[in-house]
């Protein structure tokens, strides 16, 4: 049974100011709490229908800080979906520590402005398929603890550490370790063609704005996704997830 | 002014039977109802803020319809959006004929059962992108009309001719003529190995259960996008969007 209380506080997670307050987050779906569980993340709260409790191995119950059998109407209360699952957790944020010679070893996205959950997600997902291990996003994306966000990852969120930074100042002290900077443009040189290394920052702008004038000037290598249409409706752009997923394809294939 | 019955009419739109008893679709968003209008698809009703109407040249006015200027508040009323734009349009289908022959010269999607609406646009949008002219989606796909569709594509729409049929007698009719299928399957060769004609049948499943077994048996390319991390965790798949996007990439870049 769900206390009032309880049922209020979970609720209230899907604000961004309690989840910042308390650190906390929800996650929902029988795979993505599986997952969860299964990594080491600290789950406080698990609110799950007893069947579902029955596959949870006891070791892994038992780091589990409070668990909740509860009916299929009450998680109903609780879900932010149409049609809600068996299980949903409220985890505890991971703090991840920045070291800037660690994480420029590899590529690493960093995300200016992207506002929409599905792209954001999407972004995530698509880095953690290509192993890449840390990604950067500016303080006015979208706060990637948002349900939406978390959902759309499909989990990978679990394998790629993402840091909430000002991205001038990133910049600038990649600029000082002469960490090439690739940013995605409409007028730079074709992606097929351009030479790209094992290393780097990739910069993914907004889709409607592009990135933003003052970032632009930290970019070392203008890249661009040629387009093969000449059409004038409709061809604007292609979304940041699209663009991300097809870049980060291109830096593996050739890495 | 509105009427109730437009009104209602209007509404009634979002459901896929009225939309095909009709043969009529709604399009919402300023850049996208303008397109469309220049596109010189046949809108029956154009219901829009005045200010709007200003900026729409005479002779396009002169074929619409039916044109409606309303208030904010009004158009709110018909909106599927959280904040409507200024404009919407009621437009009419348009009907493609298939010509194996001519859809067969260049690379075709085929879409297997994709029946999330913001995968469905984000392929029709990386499919115009990508110089892509012609789609076949089976008949258990999302209707492509469904609002949420013609909103992801951000107008591709008016670029890619939607084909929508029976995806085992397309391909059989495929396979008379020798036509090569593009799998996207897990246990494929590379995509970035594997030799890419400049025609071709690109089959896409649906992300959790892949390819039905049915299509599989057309299959004479399997073909896979390689992952770049071994974690156990939340990295199953990518999203059918984001293969699609990256599919076409290597396409076109090797085409």
């Amino acid at each position: 049974m769900l206390s009032k209380n309880k049922t209020k506080f979970i609720l209230s997670l899907q604000k961004r100011k309690v989840r910042e307050e308390y650190r906390l987050f929800i996650a929902e779906g029988d795979k993505i709490v599986r997952e969860i569980l299964a990594s080491g993340l600290e789950v406080k709260t698990l609110v799950c229908k007893p069947e579902y409790l029955a596959g949870i191995p006891s070791d892994v119950k038992e780091r589990i800080e409070e668990i909740l059998p509860v009916k299929y109407e009450e998680l109903k209360q609780l879900s932010s979906l149409s049609t809600p699952h068996n299980a949903m957790a409220v985890v505890r944020m991971t703090e991840h520590e920045m070291d800037m010679e660690e994480i420029t070893r590899d590529i690493i996205p960093a995300l200016d402005f992207i506002q929409d959950p599905g792209n954001m997600g999407t972004i995530i997902r698509a880095a953690g398929w290509f192993g890449i291990k840390n990604m950067v996003c500016s303080l006015n994306c979208v706060d990637i603890y948002n349900p939406k966000v978390i959902q759309a990852t499909m989990g990978a969120f679990l394998n790629v550490k993402v840091h909430v930074c000002d991205l001038s100042e990133f910049l600038s002290s990649a600029q000082k370790k002469e960490v090439p900077v690739y940013g995605t443009v409409l007028d730079g040189e074709s992606v097929y063609n351009h030479s790209l290394g094992r290393r780097g920052i990739i910069l993914i702008g907004n889709e409607s704005r592009g990135i933003s004038e003052e970032l632009l000037t930290f970019v070392t290598d203008r890249i661009t996704i040629p387009k093969f249409t000449d059409s004038k409706y409709g061809i604007e752009s292609l979304n940041a997830g699209m663009a991300a997923s097809i870049i980060f394809s291109e830096f593996r294939r050739r890495g």
